[in-house]
């Protein structure tokens, strides 16, 4: 078993508290959170590879608001609400396809093009006193980033440099370090859709400690062996967990996995990176993949997390077997998920009333919970 | 393509908007429409011939309650709430059946007659101060007209004849154009009954107008070019759209259909007339038969339809084939109830949240919004 | 048909309200009722005989909150939330099973002692400030009588005496009464859970009563002829509805049962008493068994009734026939809790807004009604 040097690390020994039980249950709070968390920030919503060719859309469910992603002739991606301006038909009902050059409702056959613009509407010219720029679709803020598509609803978005960004070099310490694993030239190898019977903000926290990490994930800290004493990754600046010193790659059972990535250097290699990007985006970092993690709340007691393996896009074209490295993060997913569902029915407990405590290695949760409770009070 | 006259069209081609996305998605509104609308007008609740002979009932779900239909010793029929007064059990719990004399509660065997009076109790005759005129079935008010049950949930219910029956005059523009159908004479060839995922003025909006009926009713436009023009019949008092040149009958493929209802003058003939009565009833008139729609609100949401093809007895008698007959407007309801529920889920998004807008043919909509407005308002 | 002798029967013959519908619908008032009535109330959470040894847990759901029923080292019963105090995982999620010497938490293995004290956590020893003896499980007040062990969630629990045995006395009129059956050391013979959907104080008021017999129990009224007259054994205090002559045990068909409980003298032999225990017992007692009902609310409209039929050791060590003797109150308990989800639906009508009546025969149910408003008033 190895030892993790802790630079820094506070143990002054005392508890501190989590949210109120209600924050977890409470189908206000919820709402609240829908429109001040997931509405007002930037959230990831899909892969950019996920949207292949101009007129390629996707659907997706971000903040209560059915949202459409979709590849203009231009090679851009917009954003809409999924929303015609004439009487509200969804635009589109399927989650992806491929569109010609327009959108165009199938209710009363308003037309818009792929930037949104109504273009054509039965007996539109006749309206005289319509001016059409009105009513092109809604348009949802967009960026591009880590191969990444990241959308606001925002009237005024946030920085996404001092949101995004800045929360990725907070927890690796150098703005450039994330570059080393060229996400944007990943692919996706897999990806598995979970439908987690629990509220997000338990996804989230359980995500950011790992004092549950001894207890219910043996795969895990197998490979990572310093997880065995609880202490998770993200918990100092900088630090990456270092790979037991047998194992020989992020597998399920330790067994070699693929070529390390081109620009992850020595100092990278041999360990593993968690990233928190808050409300709804996990990253974890190993040598040779990404695991990225997108979160989609719908209730209060219900969370759709995918999830997507990246490789080199050599790695897939060579047909090499993912299983073994795909096996070990999903095995985590679903031992986490299945913690995350046995605490969502007793956060309605009186015992959580007041909320349970988080202990010193968790203490930094104390941080989400802060963020959280700032954000809802408006 | 025909071309209909457009007598006294408004053209100003401004648009004007619908009903905030709220009112088809809340269920506090939603209940305040159950009372203030569906309790406090009529509605149509079965066909009298639904009612064969005395003892027969019919179970129905208006406006929140559950409302029985019977018919008497006397021939009459009668609306009763479907509760006992004893201890609150339905007195019926199957959709229709026969009763012998009476109804009885399964319960505790208080036992009414067919005209709601309180005949029996067990003991009953031991409870001195009990005054069983007090205790009779409450009754729920009841017109025949147009073969039809209507009920007034009401104490005091509105005028029937400056209700529904100037809805069908309002709209044929003459009060006896109705009697040339003779729908009391007209016997049920088909029902289908629709469970509509969407909310009851989503389906009352779609009925009222015709802007949609190029794009998603390809046999009826070909029955009735002039729909392809967007302009609903009822747009126009009086006007009945014209079936096509080479449109023998009002079926699914324009082929014959059966004769002439007898009353229907050759005015009315090889033309089609919808009518909406509110605020649950459209009725559509063609040459050889009726088609009536009754529908149920169940939830902000949640709608269900019951339509009846109406036919003159010895049609049915002969064992003609109804089945292009029926299925021209069966496809047509399927067709209008998916749009109606592709628009439902946007209703709650807040690119709808001051609603949508209605193009100038379907102004007339506007009408239909303010006099829920005024309702609920109370 | 025998007649009853009615000792002080009232017979005014008026009529007296029941509690309103919306105390049978509303969420509001329901969860009212689970914090003012059944946490602060005994309630029966199992037999002891379900807890078979040292390490027995059972869990059970009483007034919203999930609480874990264990057997310790020291033989004794010990009752705790089922919340662990950390991260509020639940702690046991099977319905019942066998733990070692500890409740360990699968989450993050927080473990405590069968007696509830936190022993052991990961880290906690270099926790300094964290004072173990605060963190215990939340442990809940608990009773063992008549074979059951009750609990309180109440941080004061009422008097166990002045409340549960009052109400057995109050029925019985001796207190030492009950002891005749010697109902702690009957065994289960037969477990049914009904899943009822309908208010749980429907099925109280329908167990007070027997106004329904001759309507709906033709079996019950076979064996207990008086009952056909209306009058609940429990109208009178101290009565046992007498078995009919031609009857040889309480069995479906009045074919003989088991031998006379030893403890049952001749004024009790032949003889049937119910009691009811506010607010989930009820306790029906005959010469060769007792049955006991325990309800567990778990919505305004759903209610879960879990019945024992209880016999002593050596009857169910001898392999006899149980199949009669169950089958009689089974078949009660569908036709109750049949009539019981038929009167549900009907509460919500505005017919029973005031509510309905009770007739002379039913007047006893009055009490109940205001001892639940007087219990929720708070």
């Amino acid at each position: 078993m190895s030892t993790v040097e802790i630079p820094g690390q506070q143990s002054t020994g005392s508890l501190i508290p989590t949210l109120p039980g209600s924050h977890y249950t409470d189908p206000t709070i919820f709402e609240l959170e829908q429109s001040r968390i997931f509405q007002a920030n930037w959230v990831a919503a899909a892969r950019s590879s996920d949207l292949a060719k101009p007129g390629s859309f996707r659907k997706v469910d971000v903040g209560g608001e059915s949202v459409l992603l979709v590849r203009g002739r231009d090679g851009g991606v917009r954003a809409f609400l999924n929303v015609c301006r004439h009487r509200g038909a969804r635009l589109c009902v399927e989650p992806e396809g491929s569109l010609r050059n327009k959108i165009q409702c199938p209710y009363h056959a308003w037309t818009y093009g792929l930037d949104g613009a109504l273009i054509a509407a039965p007996n539109l010219n006749s309206m005289a006193d319509v001016n059409r720029d009105e009513y092109g679709l809604h348009t949802v803020s967009l960026r591009e980033w880590l191969g990444t598509i990241w959308i606001c609803l925002a009237d005024e978005p946030p920085s996404f440099a001092d949101t995004v960004q800045a929360a990725v070099t907070a927890r690796l310490g150098d703005p450039d370090a994330i570059d080393g694993w060229a996400i944007d030239t990943l692919a996706v190898g897999r990806r598995i859709t979970y439908d987690v019977k629990a509220n997000w903000k338990l996804i989230v926290e359980n995500f950011m400690e790992c004092y549950h990490c001894a207890t219910i994930h043996p795969e895990l800290t197998e490979v990572l062996p310093e997880f065995a004493d609880g202490y998770a990754a993200q918990y100092y600046v900088g630090h990456g967990a270092a790979f037991g010193e047998d194992v020989s790659g992020f597998t399920v059972d330790g067994s070699a996995g693929f070529e390390t990535l081109a620009g992850v250097d020595a100092d990278h290699d041999r360990r593993y990176y968690a990233i928190t990007v808050n409300p709804q985006v996990f990253i974890n970092l190993v040598p040779d993949h990404v695991i990225f993690h997108r979160m989609y709340p719908v209730a209060a007691d219900r969370t759709i997390v995918e999830c997507d393996w990246l490789y080199p896009q050599e790695v897939l074209d060579g047909g090499r077997d993912l299983d073994r490295s795909v096996e070990l993060f999903h095995r985590v997913n679903q031992q986490d998920f299945d913690a995350c569902e046995r605490c969502q029915p007793a956060m309605s407990s009186r015992a959580y009333a007041a909320g349970g405590v988080l202990v010193p290695s968790e203490h930094h949760i104390g941080e989400f919970r802060d963020w959280v409770a700032k954000a809802i009070a408006g």
